[in-house]
């Protein structure tokens, strides 16, 4: 088989997986089985490209990942000042949780089908740090231009993400009773003063570390 | 039994769940046979106060997040304004990541033996709501009393436990290579200023919703 063949047997079984997987419920379990038939592809095949259902659902979890992470290059790239670009990014990832089409991608990315899978967990903080990444050069940028004097890339970009992905995480748990424009305008407002006002000190530490 | 004997033989229980699983590796599972030898009890004593090991889990998680709630709750009562509540909140979980004897509480609420039983994902978001209510609470009185201009209680609460919660997540997960004051400072010193320097107001929204 030519390597395009090949590719695109993969492809076909990442695609019904991510089909069955984001419009499945939370809570049920995608069998192999519906998977092939989905694909149109047989056992055999299937074991070519995956060595096991957990080995499919970490590929097929960075597949969605990298969905989302190609829209967020996209909206950081839009942007035209730093501010606007983390602005941009926070109002990209949360609308996942908020649009029906894109949650589908969280669902992919982060169900408790895909969560428990074992070995996730490794792929899952791997795709985090990626999707940080454009966030992260927004954050330099505004620290290397003066914009936002109090940035410090690495660890803003970990905090910024954590509030956008437990607002995703709470929605796929359930929690579906707030406002996109409240919580953004929130997010955003609490993020940019933070990093660009001038900045409180922190009290001393308490806690022995 | 007296209700005595019939309480402390269901903590007996829940207590050498906790034990096996936060002193165990974050991947490999907990057998109930092994359970039932540490603490001291037969399978039939078992099924009487636990319909099943996912069941005893979700018990054990709730009780682990107790304990964090008591520690949060002192840590934020010894303040005396809802800046320094804030702090000592934010610092207290934080720290659950960096104390070796605290760490095992979030082995108990976070491994993935534990978020991987099924049914465990409401039951960690009511702990999670739990676990904000000081928090929420410190955000209410720094709007009340006017040192907090900029706060709304429940989404802030949201998004600084949602920072603290990662950062554990994370750390459980084997990224193990922050430095606990710096951590602290910048999670500190970024909401402070969020909540309460003159506020940037946020851009008009790209997406729809």
């Amino acid at each position: 088989m030519s390597d395009d063949g090949h590719q695109a047997e993969r492809d076909a079984i990442l695609r019904a997986a991510y089909r069955l997987i984001s419009h499945g419920s939370t809570t049920g379990t995608t069998s192999i089985e519906n998977i092939l038939r989905a694909a149109g592809v047989n056992r055999r095949i299937f074991y070519r490209h995956f060595a096991s259902k957990d080995d499919l659902i970490i590929a097929m979890q960075e597949w969605a990942g990298d969905l989302i992470l190609a829209d967020l290059r996209k909206a950081v790239a839009a942007a035209d000042t730093p501010a606007a670009a983390i602005t941009a990014w926070i109002e990209d990832y949360l609308s996942i949780g908020w649009q029906e089409a894109r949650f589908r991608d969280a669902l992919a990315f982060m169900s408790t089908e895909v969560t428990g899978a074992p070995g996730i967990a490794a792929a899952l903080e791997a795709t985090y740090a990626r999707h940080r990444e454009p966030l992260a050069a927004a954050l330099a940028a505004g620290l290397a231009d003066g914009s936002l004097p109090n940035a410090r890339p690495e660890l803003d970009s970990f905090a910024i993400h954590a509030v956008a992905v437990r607002h995703l995480e709470a929605r796929i748990r359930g929690r579906l009773d707030t406002d996109f424009d409240e919580v953004r305008n929130q997010v955003v407002e609490l993020i940019l003063t933070g990093l660009s006002a001038p900045a409180v000190q922190p009290p001393p530490i308490n806690v022995g570390s």
